[in-house]
């Protein structure tokens, strides 16, 4: 089968290696519909963060269940279903608390390989959510919307709820990518009753007042956390969701925060933001992985199939796996705001 | 009129000083009845931190108003009042989010020179609580009970609310002064099942006990750690209060707190905590001033009023003013749990 492999900083190739098979008896193989490239993935391909030359790439992924192991009741051949990137048990102390992006049963939580035209899908009873019917029942935004609910939705989502927005809050959005606009989804699902987006992209805040924001701020640094004062009477955002990662966005959202505050953060941290500042202003800090197959079972999954959220927006370029370094490349460069790989036609 | 002054590190002085009189529309002038030292006072006592010679100290008093600005319409002189070391406005975004310590209104914030006969109190016509009737219709257990609503009280509920406890919630309180104690009873009023008190003394693990701890940790560091996860089934607790302010105490928190869990801290943070830790288990950080006068009036006057709790046994010795020296000492020396300065007989 076809995989999409990492070669080098730069350089992803689609490489024929052997289907998987079932290794254990919690597994999952999964034949891929449609898969995608996460910002995270740019990381590595821009060779920020190490990565080891000939590991297959991608975490997130739609497609139908081609066989399970022994210990896997729920999901049987056939299924069709979403792919989290988390793994969650369903049972332990975090996943019953809603935290299975965190499951306590085993370490190994996060997905791989799913750029490939099959995946296997570890801890996969609990952790996969089914999708009424077949791929063919859907439109092809429908599925762009699905493949959301693997991570990038479920993790604007995650930065919304940590943040605590309670109906008719301000809420603040730091972060123009995928996962920030999948924020300004999840901030509107919870009631928000203003949402500033801070965007520097005519694209992406045009996307970003489609979903849902009543403000965008195109300042940076200074003038942007000025603007946010002054669109709130100087007291700050009631909730802010931080979708970026860097050290000066956790630091910029405990300055738009007002007293109080809960920042949800979903960007991965980079070097050690300082918190004691927040400590003076009771700002909170909240976030980290998504519980994705929660959120997909709770609330996600059901708000895309009503058409209630259009998450699948995101992805402005569409490839198919064999031009899998195109779509890296479209997203590095910021022409994509999200790619999107057809795998499969269904 | 006598005020406690500090000369240098170890050592206060009561002096004659004039008698503070209205300075602005919104201060109101308190004779004092009660007063006492808290752990924050320590710092700059042992030299910890710096402070200047001849300032007037203390930051937490009950007493009767004596007289008022021409701002103040809701509190006049007679009224019985508890003195928050916080000054909300109660009408800023802040106060009206339930923030009031960290009000928008004015800078100034907290309390000075309690440790006196009267105090002036700024922007009192909000922040002052009124308690029925006068001192000398409570028992002494009871007045002891309403000087902690000054701060320690309502810090400890702060902490406990910060952690976001839940009904039948597995609490772990680190710290067991008497903010880590009041945590206790906080915890128990949210209605933790079970709380978890790391305390290394026995006077203090005893009224921890009293206050609602189910569970003494008398280990220390990495032992302690993993006393906590072992009472939790290895998953860790769900709701962390941490009333030290150390970073290891911070830090200690992020090991003890189950996935998705939230540290209340009410300790004021010393070096910068790591906070990225938290962001892979998806564990919280709120707290810092408490809202005391929001506290006061929506819950722990009528709390200790109907006698359902009794914070004040955190006073475990009693000095008069002119024996200040000796309240600070015994604190100090850890020979009081926290020490009550009797002021005026009523």
């Amino acid at each position: 089968m076809k995989s999409g492999i990492f070669i080098e900083p730069g350089k992803m190739e689609v490489r024929n290696v052997p289907k998987p098979t079932i290794q254990e008896p919690t597994d999952a193989i999964i034949r891929v519909i449609r898969a995608c490239v996460c910002g995270s993935d740019l990381w590595w391909f821009r060779g920020i963060n190490p990565a080891k030359s000939g590991t297959a790439e991608g975490h997130e992924s739609i497609g139908v269940v081609e066989e399970v192991g022994s210990a896997v009741t729920d999901i049987k051949p056939g299924d069709f279903v979403i792919a989290p990137f988390t793994h969650g048990c369903g049972h332990c102390a975090a996943c019953k608390a809603g935290f299975d992006g965190n499951c306590l049963e085993h370490q190994d939580n996060f997905s791989v390989a799913n750029q490939s035209e099959y995946v296997r899908y570890p801890y996969a009873n609990w952790a996969l959510v089914k999708v009424p019917g077949k791929p063919e029942d859907y439109t092809d935004e429908q599925l762009n919307s699905l493949l959301t609910l693997a991570d990038v939705m479920a993790t604007g989502y995650h930065a919304a709820v940590s943040s605590e927005i309670k109906k008719g809050d301000t809420v603040a959005v730091i972060g123009d990518g995928a996962v920030g606009l999948c924020g300004v989804i999840g901030a509107k699902l919870l009631g928000a009753g203003r949402i500033i987006s801070l965007s520097h992209h005519e694209d992406r805040a045009k996307l970003a007042r489609e979903f849902g924001a009543t403000d965008i701020v195109a300042e940076k640094g200074e003038k942007a956390v000025e603007k946010v004062l002054a669109l709130t009477n100087g007291a700050g955002a009631d909730a802010v969701l931080e979708c970026v990662g860097a050290t000066s966005a956790i630091e910029q959202a405990g300055q738009i925060a007002r007293p109080g505050a809960v920042i949800g953060r979903v960007g991965v941290p980079q070097a050690e933001p300082k918190s004691n500042q927040l400590f003076w202003q009771n700002k909170g800090l909240r976030g980290g992985v998504a519980p994705v197959t929660t959120y997909d079972k709770n609330v996600l999954l059901d708000a895309v199939l009503k058409g209630k959220i259009n998450p699948g927006k995101v992805f402005t370029k569409r490839f198919d796996l064999d031009h899998l370094q195109d779509a890296y490349e479209a997203m590095s460069n910021r022409e994509a705001i999200k790619s999107l790989i057809v795998v499969a036609n269904q």
